[in-house]
Parts: structure tokens; C-alpha cells; sequence
């Protein structure tokens, strides 16, 4: 997963091609109200952010090659919540994308299996089927790639990959789930199912309605004067080069560093991000730019998750990315204007999952 | 808490003033079909059941001096779902309580702070309210003192008490969500209230509408023909001496080997059950009776949690408390009955809880 953590970046190259991201679509405003020529004119600030940034769709968008059935969603959501994907069958997606708790765990870094803590901060499931790729150095291309991670990580949910079939397989209930949302397959209990029900479970966990979303859908009331402010020094001082489009983030990779690095507290030289996965030296520190849809909900930031203060996070990135220091009402109004991404969080029923008994697999705790 | 785990037991001198409390209150029948003078005529099991068993109402019992606000019900929700509540900010009481399992956790015993394990296997939170006492040893009076345990227990949710308050009062948000569920007190971020707001919410825990209780509510054909015959074996065999009223146990404590003590994986010597909370002699190896509903969703079963097949926990209750051994097929048809103990699962949503910012005291994972 990847967004809602703070990361701007300063990019060269980063023009038309990305801002040609921010233009709402037109089929994209049933959610709120119609852009009208009178309210754009009225806004030239609503006009400029409509070209760089762009709403939150009503619905969720479809994953290729992944039809959202009634029924896989709903397998998805089960599997989701289930800790028995994990061998101590105490850890579930859930557990680190925690949907009470803005898509995270409001930890530094999440803990694993038998206690061991993770390599970097748990990015928020939210809104994160948007983003280009997926994890912080963007090693799974998709939802579907990356929920194979988590379950099969030792440090996480440490369930050897043979296993998590033979696991579900012996728990009476799952098999007519499958069957339901995989018709026509003769094995449907599968590791792939489980990551293509999980995916498009978790494309439904978008966050629309945001302020922001109000505001570039047109109402112009939508942002507070000083998160108007706040807006246009995103754009001015330079963080939406890289924080653009649909996620505000999540669209492109960035060396964290730019002009200045940060110290080893937020940057520690035994993680080099995008280089652990491409090996090239271009890729050291390199990081997905995450999304910063949500950013109040899930602090602490950085993929370090060291620090907790929004504001902070805010000056980090302008020292780091920017050069620039910002003064403490800049900083402010860039916060203010940040938490205007807060959007409807999903409402989720908890789903009723098929009991374990005498044919399951014990959990391994 | 406690229920849902399976203890069978023979007692003495448990007659008339137990039976007594098998009869449905007139006033709780509204869940299902009146219970007719023709269907009690036509079905001489359901009149022999009604003197034992008793319906769950359709609404959650109130909770003396601890009025269920709507205010106070969805904070309490709030917290239940809160792992901000434990020293790490992992473990919540849905942790161990997952209202997606029953309930409880189906694992032989919890995981609580650094994977410390448990020493007892967690009873399920469902239909807790309708229990004499909360905990396997009783030492709980109600809902409300048990909701203090676990946050405090080092080997569970470990918070220290007095970091209690200070946790929740660091995070915005909460402060007006106490001040509403707790009108008119000038603290009300208070361990104290956290323990009520938890237990009102707990107490909406119940699952009304299950097939046993259709029956007891008048419709003949609820259970299957087997399920009767599992009935009727379930009282003859003596297992309703015990397991009666509204929980189908839970209302009485019983010593776990009254006929034979069962092996040390299912007895520990270690563990001398209620013992530890009275010191009287009498109370070794002296359990809760724990109610039966949902026992199909939650395995495994005792307070070792160390069998995981109901069938198989049917016959070491057969033997070690009646000294009887039961038949294949008369354990087959008691565990056809016990699966009509499960009801219609609480609906719940999950809340969405206020963030984590600059202002809260860090986790300690």
C-alpha cells in the first residue's frame, strides 16, 4: 500500500505530462456539484488547482483483467478482516490497515509476527488502488501483486505461501465463498484468488467528498479562506509538482533529499528505498511520492514514520525537497489547507467470517 | 468476559431455583412467534425446554446505574475498537474479542503485549451480559469491571492506569465524544467511564433469533429432527443441570472433573480456576459454567482451549462431569443441538475514531 504519509519532492521534468492528471474528468462530478464556467471564472485559484489536481471518483474504479463482483467483493472483504491468513492466525490485513484508523496503524513502523517490528511505516489501504504502484519503493505494480506480500512476509504475517490454500481449504465456509466469486473454476481456493479478492475489495476503500473534492468539483465555499491560502502555497512553493492528480501524490517516485538530506532519523543509510528493487544507483533513496489524500488521519509520517506532527512534516519536506524555509504561518496554512483531504471514510460492515473447527489448520502462534 | 465455550457439568442441589429461571418472561417474545397453548400442546419438548432454557430478548438488558445513551454506546464502540487503549497501540479488545469470529479469537489462548500468551482461553464477548460473572473465575462482577482488566493486564493490553486517561485525553477528538456520553461531569476522560461506555456497548452485544431460540419462542419445526433428539439427549444426560437459563450456562460455577479428572492438557494443575479469587478449597479447579451460545463459531474449547472438534469437547464433558460415555451418535446429536445455538451475529460498523496527532503520548510496541 502507499499514501497519506507526507513526502514533496522537487522534480525536474515534471510538467505537462503530469498536470495534464489534474483536469477532472467530465463523467467525474456526479459526486458533488457541477464545475460551471461562472464558478471557475469566480475562482481563478478553483481553475488552476483543476489543473493540477483532480476529484475523487463516486465510485471505485475497475481493476483490469479483475471484474468487482458482488461476490469477490465480498470474499475480499472477508479475507481482508481474516486473521487465519497469518500463521499465528492473529494478524489480518486489517491489523496494520487499520480502517478505523485512516487505512494505517498510527505506528512508526507495524508489528509483525511474534513481535518483530516492520522495515517501514504501513502506507493507508485508502485510495491507494490510485496509486502507480504499490509500497514505498513501488515493488508490486498493483493492489492485486501486493497483498501477496504482507501474508507470505516472515516478518509479517509469516504464512508460508503453500500454506494460506491448505489453510482456507480447512475452514468449512470458504469454499462456496470462492466458488460464489470465481464461478466456473475448478480449484478456486487459491493464494491468486485470495490477492484478487482482497484487490478489489480494497479499490471500494476510496475516500471521496473530501473538501477538496468539493472545491474542485466546483463549490467554492468548500475551502476555509486560509486553506485557500494553504492551497496555493502547495502550488506556489512547489510540492505539487510531484503531489498532483487524483492522490495528490502517489503518481510518480523522488529521491527523499533533494536539495538537502535529511538525518538518519527520517533517512537511515541501510534503507535505499527504489534501489532495493531497480539496482540502480539513480534509484538510491529513491521513494514512491505517496499520496497525501487523508494525511490527518495517519500520522506519523515518512516511511521512517518518525515523525507524528504534521507541521513538522510539512517543514521537513520544504527544507528536504524544496529548500525553502517556511515560516511557521506558511507552514500553518500548508496544514490547513492538508487537512481539506480528509474525505467520507468507508463505511465497512464488519463481515461474520466461517468459524475454524476440527478440519483447520491450527494457528502457529 | 465469558460464554461460548464448552463445560458440562453435574451439580448437586441445582434444581427448582436454577429450573425456576428457564421460564421466558412473557414480555420477551417479541423477537419471535408468541408462544401459542396449541404449539406448546403439539411439541411436549418445547413445554419440557421452556422450563430450563430461556429465549434471548430482542433488546439488549439495561445495565444497573449505567444508562445505555446513544452517545454512550457509540463511544464505548469507539473504544472496543481502539488499540490506542493498549501500551503498543496494536491490540484493541476486538483483538481478542473479533466480533468477525464469534466474538473471540480461535486461538487456544490470546496474544497480548510482545506476544506474551495468555493463561486462559478468551471467552467470547457475546451475550456476556446475560452471564452471573465475567472471567472463567468469576472475578468480575460485571461487564464494566471486567472492561478493566485486559487494558491494564501486563500480559494483554498492558496500559498502566493512570496512562489511561492521559492516552485518550491526547487524542482530539475524544474529549467531546466523553463530555457527550457523560454529560455534566467535569472529567469525564476517566478510566472509570471507560469501563462504562465499553460495557453499555458490550451489552448490545447479544444474538437474538437463533434456531433454539425460535423454538423456545414457539415455532416447532426451528430445529431439525436430529437437533430435538440432540435436545432432548442434552437435558436427559443431565448437561442442563448446568448449562440452563437465557446463556445455556453461564449463570453458576461448577468444578471441571466432577465424575473424572480429564488429563493435564485439559486441567493444568497450575491453573486452580476460582481458587484464586475465593482461596476457599472447595473452589479448586472450580470454572464458570460458560454459557453455550455460538459454541460453534468458537472454537477451540475449555479454558485451555485445547480441543477444537465440539464433537470431541461433547465427549470429554460426558465423561469427566457425568461420568457417562456417550455414544457416537448421541454425540453427534447433542453437537447438532449446540449448533443451533448460534444466532444472528451483532451488525456492526466500524467506527471511525478520532487520529493521532502531535499532541498524542507514542506508542510503546
Amino acid at each position: 500500500m502507499n499514501g497519506g504519509k507526507l513526502v514533496l519532492v522537487v522534480c525536474a521534468g515534471v510538467s505537462l505530462a503530469a498536470c495534464s492528471q489534474g483536469r477532472p474528468a467530465a463523467n467525474q462530478t456526479a459526486a458533488g456539484p457541477t464545475p460551471s464556467a461562472s464558478g471557475a471564472a469566480a475562482e481563478p485559484l478553483m481553475a488552476r488547482a483543476r489543473q493540477v489536481f483532480k476529484p475523487i471518483p463516486a465510485s471505485p474504479p475497475t481493476l483490469p483483467g479483475n471484474e468487482a463482483t458482488a461476490a469477490k467483493v465480498e470474499l475480499g472483504e472477508m479475507l481482508f478482516f481474516d486473521p487465519r491468513l497469518s500463521a499465528s492466525h492473529v494478524i489480518s490485513c486489517a491489523s496494520c490497515h487499520n480502517l478505523s484508523l485512516g487505512g494505517a496503524d498510527a505506528e512508526p513502523t507495524s508489528i509483525g509476527h511474534k513481535w518483530q517490528h516492520g522495515g517501514r511505516n504501513a502506507p493507508t489501504v485508502l485510495n491507494a488502488v490510485f496509486d502507480t504502484a504499490q509500497f514505498w519503493d513501488g515493488r508490486a505494480a498493483d493492489l492485486e501483486h501486493q497483498a501477496g506480500g504482507p501474508i507470505v512476509n516472515p516478518v509479517e504475517m509469516a504464512s508460508p505461501s503453500e500454506h494460506v490454500a491448505e489453510q482456507l481449504q480447512g475452514i468449512p465456509g470458504y469454499q462456496a465463498a470462492f466458488a460464489r466469486a470465481f464461478p466456473g473454476e475448478p480449484n478456486p481456493v487459491s493464494l491468486g484468488n485470495v490477492q484478487k479478492a482482497i484487490a478489489v475489495f480494497e479499490a471500494t476503500l476510496i475516500t471521496p467528498e473530501s473538501p477538496f473534492d468539493r472545491y474542485l468539483n466546483g463549490q467554492a465555499d468548500a475551502l476555509s479562506p486560509v486553506q485557500k491560502q494553504g492551497l496555493t502555497l502547495f502550488m506556489d512553493k512547489g510540492c505539487s509538482a510531484c503531489h498532483s492528480g487524483v492522490g495528490v501524490g502517489g503518481s510518480m517516485y523522488a529521491p527523499f533529499g533533494v536539495v538537502a538530506k535529511p538525518g538518519a532519523d527520517l533517512l537511515p543509510p541501510t534503507d535505499k528505498g527504489r534501489f532495493m528493487v531497480t539496482r540502480s544507483p539513480a534509484d538510491a533513496y529513491v521513494f514512491k511520492v505517496p499520496s497525501l489524500r487523508n494525511v490527518a488521519l495517519t500520522a506519523p509520517y515518512f516511511h521512517t514514520g518518525a515523525v507524528w506532527d504534521l507541521r513538522q512534516a510539512v517543514g521537513v519536506m520544504g527544507a528536504s525537497q524544496l529548500g525553502a524555509q517556511l515560516s511557521p504561518d506558511e507552514t500553518d496554512k500548508i496544514a490547513a489547507f492538508l487537512t481539506s483531504l480528509t474525505g467520507a471514510q468507508p463505511k465497512v460492515t464488519l463481515p461474520v467470517l466461517p468459524a475454524s473447527g476440527a478440519t483447520t489448520p491450527r494457528p502457529q502462534p
